[in-house]
Parts: C-alpha cells; sequence; structure tokens
C-alpha cells in the first residue's frame, strides 16, 4: 500500500457548466453571464460556456438526430435506445459529458414568456437524454443522473421586481419557475438553487446597470452557501 | 339607408386554430390532434391547422427574422418596429393573421418537460409579437389583442393520472401549466379554458385508445360551454 498522498495532489477543481441563451452578444443577459463566469473562475471554478446563438444550437427534437430510427418515431425510445448504443448525436454527447462534468450547472437567459427561449427549451429537449440523465438504469429526482449536483437560474425579466409577487400584475415569479426548477432541473435530480434574478435590466442607467452586474459578481461568491429551493410536492 | 340584411346573412362561421406540435404523424397526440379537428368541424367550425414539424417551423427568435435589425439586436424592439412597418418575416406575419382571425386558439402538444416542446415555444416566441399582439397600441391581459377570443390546450403526458395531482409525484398539472396558461395566454388577452389531457396514452392498447380518441372528441363538443380557468394573480 501506497502511503497517503498529500492533499493537494487530491484538490479538484470543481467545475461549473453555463448554458447561455440571448441574441445579442452585447446585451445585459450577456454581461451578467461574464459576471458570473468571472467570479466563478475568481473562486478557483474551472468554468465552460455553451453559448447556444453563438454555437447555432438546433433545437427541434425530431428524426433528423437519429439516423437508425425505426418508422414509428418515439422521441424517448430513440434516445434511451442511442444513449444504450452510443449513437446519439455528437453535439448532444457532448453537452451531456459537459453536463455530467459539472458540480454547478447555471442556465443563463432572459425570461421569455415567462419560461426559457425556445433555443434553450431545445437543449433541455434534446440533452436530457432519457437513458442517460433519468430513466433506464436511472430512476426521477433523487434517483437520477445529476442527483448530488447543483443547478441555478440566472435571468433577466422583462417587468420590474413590482410587477413580481403576490397579487402583483405577474403573479409569483417561483410559481412560474416551477416548472424549471421542479419539471426539468429537479427532476433529473439537481439541488435546485434559488434563482438569481436581474429585474427590468432595460430600464437602467450606466450606473445602475453596472451595480446590477456588480451585484452578480457577488451573489456568485456566495454560491456555495446559498438557499436551496424545497418543493412542495413530495419527490 | 339599406334595411338590415337577413339575419343568415350575418352568420358567420366560428373559426379555431390548432396550432401542433408532435413530431410523429402516427403518434397518439397527432390523432388527438385529428379528433379535436373532426369533432369541432362537425359543430360548424371553420378549422384551420398549423403542423409545425410538418411545416419545419424554425423557432429561434433572433436577428436572421429582421433584416434591417439595428446593430443591437432587442427582439421586442424589433418586433415592435417590424409590426409597425409592415415588415414582419412573412411566416409570422400569416400565422398573426391566422391567430387574429380563430376565435378559438388550440394548442396540440405533447407535455415535454411539462411544457412547450420547444418548436412549439419558439412559435410563441416569434408569432406573439409585441406591437401586434400586446404592447404598443395594445395593453396586456385584457388590453391585450386577442381579449374576447379563448384559447385550451390539447396535450398528452407521459406520466398516469395518478402521478399527478396534490402530493402526488409530479405535483399539481395546473401548477406545471400555469406558465403557459396565465403567462402566455392570458397575458395576450385570451380567456383559458380548462386544458384537455390524456394522461400517458403510450400504456394504453388499441381499445382504450379508441375510447381516449373518442372522449377528446366528446370534449371539443362541449367547447362552448367549457369551464374558463381563474387565476389568482388580480391581472
Amino acid at each position: 500500500m501506497n502511503s497517503l498522498p498529500d492533499a493537494a495532489e487530491h484538490t479538484v477543481k470543481p467545475t461549473a457548466l453555463i448554458v447561455h441563451a440571448h441574441p445579442e452578444p452585447q446585451s445585459f443577459s450577456n454581461a451578467q453571464m461574464r459576471s458570473a463566469r468571472s467570479s466563478l473562475q475568481d473562486q478557483g471554478y474551472d468554468v465552460r460556456t455553451i453559448n447556444l446563438h453563438e454555437n447555432g444550437w438546433s433545437p427541434v427534437l425530431d428524426r433528423s438526430g437519429f439516423p437508425s430510427a425505426s418508422t414509428y418515431f418515439k422521441p424517448q425510445v430513440e434516445q434511451m435506445a442511442a444513449a444504450n448504443a452510443g449513437a446519439l448525436a455528437p453535439e448532444v454527447r457532448a453537452d451531456l459529458d459537459a453536463l455530467f462534468d459539472a458540480d454547478l450547472l447555471v442556465l443563463s437567459f432572459p425570461l421569455w414568456w415567462f419560461s426559457l427561449p425556445a433555443i434553450l427549451k431545445g437543449w433541455i429537449d434534446r440533452v436530457f437524454v432519457m437513458g442517460a440523465v433519468f430513466g433506464g438504469d436511472h430512476g426521477l429526482f433523487d434517483q437520477a443522473a445529476l442527483a448530488g449536483h447543483k443547478a441555478v437560474l440566472l435571468i433577466t425579466t422583462g417587468g420590474s421586481s413590482d410587477s413580481f409577487g403576490e397579487g402583483s400584475r405577474f403573479g409569483v415569479l417561483d410559481t412560474h419557475l416551477f416548472h424549471i426548477h421542479f419539471g426539468m432541473l429537479r427532476f433529473v435530480g439537481y439541488e435546485v438553487l434559488e434563482p438569481i434574478v436581474t429585474y427590468g435590466p432595460a430600464h437602467l442607467d450606466a450606473d445602475n446597470r453596472k451595480a446590477a452586474l456588480s451585484a452578480i459578481h457577488d451573489e456568485f461568491e456566495q454560491i456555495a452557501t446559498r438557499s436551496l429551493l424545497s418543493f412542495t410536492s413530495p419527490a
């Protein structure tokens, strides 16, 4: 038996994956993503970024991603078969590997229609592969493949913070986000952190925009101790 | 002044628009859509169908849809400008006209990740145009352009009906659907009907599948008197 190696040799950098979806490189959403990234890097994270618009990501889950699909195309059946046969589309396989490598997943996007922009929804549809991320050898929730990993939403809204909340015009933000937090992230095993939100950046002047980006940097400095969302559902 | 025309001359057929999003023509989802369509036609509806996969709909809202976009691409600003200038992309303009013509909108899809498949989310992102459907001359909710029109979701789920509900594995379906019902449909003015759902059609045998399609036909026979969803938010 070898003696125990120095602790330093066993220090592995934590890894974060940022999946970003805004069509404008100069947007506040993009600046916010960069602020989060630099904050994570300052803390020693190894950060990988997937920029969906820049990559020209194709969001449609259909037969085209499964060359050997049977006549009757059932998406999850084909996902299971391709995952088992090592025959996933290369861009899906690459992003899936990045997903498994990441201790922390950050989904960075502008809230469009109280949900994900289609390009990001289609990343979930295609990369959260049945048979690889959940189902098959894996179960759901704590039995799914991303159990033990953390995820957080990094978003911008059109409406001001006043427009969200109990009795406010748009209702409670967390109610809108439930389908993402619980239905997508928790479903595949993630521990889901409280979302990080900039409300109405379009209405901020230069100074307030700078302050908002600085606040994002600070929030990511606290990411290790950020509160987890709890869900009323028993899952 | 002319005398009043006969009432018969003023009888206009009600119009329905079905927007359908399943990648497999032989799917239960597609059969369910056809059952809904024939039921509406039996009642005298003029029914138009938009089949997103069949049409190869492009779901990504970006600069490519706005040839004269400014250097800094802000989606809603470009939508407003294009709507005002009559410069929307032809496929968006066509679907927008279909939307305004329809007394009833039916969104027909399989529930993927407790939300819309990306191709349908991208139809909302691109066709619910700011400046045409809401905003600009229109407000939101009852002041938006689709006020007075009705909308209904026609969906299939992977999970059984037992897996949804208070205290059940996946939680309450209406909580997941809130971002669609309230955040998309009610937001642009629709009166939103209770959703029409077939749970777990993949697990039905031929007889039960037939019965489920017949139930869909019956539910659409009652569409004129179907209950409206009410929302706890004041909007």
